[in-house]
């Protein structure tokens, strides 16, 4: 094979995680450790959009002071910015696939790197196919992040691990919060997860280390039931009076509606505005009602995926890990595909970076599987909690100024 | 002054912080280096409440293994529970404070140690006004704990600091993560603070460290105004299209009506129920509204109250200071006081302890003065930001264990 000389392009996509930095910067380390065949690489910023308008950073350049990679390591959320862009189906939409093959030539970009979730692998996938009809040569990889670890073709996204440890740790903190009254109460920890459940289940992991975790844990995985879930907390309460419970933002009723949809009707503020409770409010109100006893919905929001302060050792380690390795298969002439990570081993914890047909990955959605969960459908098993502790082993050590982290700002 | 030989009671009470127990630590520390007067510290359960009930732990039995102090130092919320119990005026009901000295008498109690807030130094001033009366010899010590930094006859309150940590370094993941995007949101924070804006000012300390900080930030301190506010966002949209606002919770208009106090009528979930709006929920309904942008809200909630792994080193060192300090000065013949930290100088930062009076500390409210405000009441000032800026100070090492932090459970 004759080496592909040229330059390379990169690109963050999708919701942010607390370790997409890690990734660009593994990504970004692999192409200056390879600068006979990349020789320069550049950042789009916000994604595929900002290469339409040409908005690149020369990242050779701004990282010329390699310690500036280390506090990118630790940076929380996308430093090049991120876009939400679907690209159009490559048979019918021929423009932007033009527009962006001519800056491929333009700036000489021979490889393409995409840190995205699904809806950025299905880009990546895009621009695969269109390739096919050029006779322009460039090389597409997808490197996989997404908290919600619903990619097929990996053990685990990278992100995933540092939202787990995330929900782990402060769900154990609210839990000690709770248990300092004796009056009955209920805590309903409200954790993202539209169709899996995987960052609701992280909330487990204290059970095998501590015997610290929540009473009762639901996954949209489950039909959730109402009366069951009375039934369930009633249980929970006659052990103990402060009961906590988490529960993915994405659960559904029998009838497919989501639990906390709500109706738009009703005032409901000084300001008139009607408004849309989410699960966990939902379910407080549920709560309270049929109880009549103490109730507070705790929703986790955007901290879960921007917690640089509490990433996983291990997921930056991986998440740097799959940056470099993207840039060595390229090299190696590999194209159109998701890199992934694969689990060697549990005991000792290790796993191996490969990589799989983009186009079988692309648009699929993994779930939480049975075994995973308990037969009553309210919490997860152990088999679970152990797939889940080595994601989060380890604390790294960002630089601290003035109390406050350190970041690398692109 | 003859040596007072006896036992003491150490107790937690009101919402838990990150480093009430370092508080607790101190104490205990400062008893078992005064065994030859305090030959035995009890620990009450829930508090006063728990006390009533003799339910009471042996410390120096549970703490004979020292090491498992330093774990309490670094675990979340009260190790000895809490409770919000408000105690009669001790000049008409006496039966509950006689229940009290028979125990006090009972257990050869004659050290009292009090870790609260405002509502905790109540209890302490009460019990002091009683021992008046008696001709048992006993001496109460307030040793002051709250988030809110409520609390008078203190530079700032043990606990407020690790919260303040907590709220600027998750704030400013928040202003990260938000940053990624280039179209238009609005992005609010609700930050617990009842009557006091200091935790929402500590959003701010950013700006003089880095200038990550939100772009508004409203006290309770100022009265709230919906067209100034639309006017101070539309300004902010202008600089940029990621705005970042943080809100008090306490937050009210001019007619002393909360802004998260809502009406009560009108359907508005899936279940049927009404339900009030928090702060930051109205607020974001209000911006939707009238900018027709994309907004958000997020709320601290419990988690800046219990993040024992985001500590501040100079909170949980002060902290345990505080409690050794209380013991020293209850055997030096001390009573009917609350513990201080006194500043000494900014740089280099440097405190000193010592106590007040707690019948004058008791009840009153210490808001967030003037000159640390600016004068569109829609941000701190940078001399606030520096009065912040030494108590969130360095990071604490707490033993972790497959991942997560151990804790000390009593």
């Amino acid at each position: 094979m004759t080496k592909l000389i040229g330059n390379a392009v990169v690109g963050q996509s999708g919701g942010p995680t607390a370790a997409i930095n890690a990734t660009l910067a593994g990504v970004i380390r692999g192409a200056f450790e390879n600068s006979d065949t990349v020789k320069k690489i550049y950042g789009m910023r916000n994604g595929v959009e900002g290469l339409l308008r040409e908005d690149l950073v020369d990242l050779n350049e701004f990282f010329a002071d390699e310690s500036k990679l280390t506090a990118l390591e630790h940076t929380p959320a996308a430093a090049l910015g991120s876009c939400r862009k679907k690209l159009p189906d490559p048979d019918s939409g021929d423009e932007i696939y033009e527009k962006l093959f001519n800056i491929f030539k333009k700036y000489d970009i021979r490889y393409y790197f995409y840190i995205g979730g699904n809806d950025s692998m299905d880009a990546v996938a895009k621009l695969s196919r269109y390739s096919e009809k050029c006779d322009y040569e460039i090389r597409f990889i997808g490197v996989p992040k997404t908290i919600d670890n619903d990619l097929e073709g990996t053990d685990h996204s990278p992100g995933f691990p540092s939202a787990a440890k995330y929900i782990a740790v402060t769900v154990g903190e609210i839990i000690r919060d709770c248990a300092v009254y004796t009056t009955k109460a209920v805590t309903i920890v409200e954790i993202m997860g539209r169709d899996a459940g995987w960052l609701t289940a992280a909330s487990s992991i204290g059970r095998v280390v501590n015997g610290i975790a929540p009473d009762l844990i639901y996954l949209p995985e489950r039909v959730f039931d109402l009366d069951r879930f009375y039934a369930d907390v009633a249980a929970a309460l006659e052990r103990h009076p402060n009961v906590v419970v988490a529960v993915s933002e994405g659960l559904r009723f029998a009838d497919g509606k989501y639990v906390g949809e709500g109706t738009q009707s009703g005032v409901a503020d000084a300001f008139g505005h009607k408004y849309l409770a989410g699960t966990g409010k939902a379910l407080e109100l549920a709560i309270r009602d049929h109880f009549g006893c103490k109730v507070r919905s705790i929703e986790l929001n955007l901290c879960q995926r921007c917690a640089a302060h509490l990433q996983s050792a291990v997921d930056v380690e991986e998440s740097l890990r799959v940056g470099r390795a993207a840039v060595a298969a390229a090299i190696d002439g590999v194209s159109r595909v998701m890199m992934g990570i694969q689990r060697v081993s549990d005991e000792p914890y290790a796993t191996e970076i490969d990589y799989s047909d983009i186009s079988k990955i692309a648009n699929m959605i993994r779930e939480v599987p049975d075994k995973f969960i308990n037969a009553e459908g309210n919490n997860v098993t152990d088999e679970c909690a152990r797939y889940l502790l080595p994601l989060i082993e380890g604390n790294t050590e960002p630089e601290w100024k003035n109390g406050l982290p350190v970041y690398c700002i692109i």
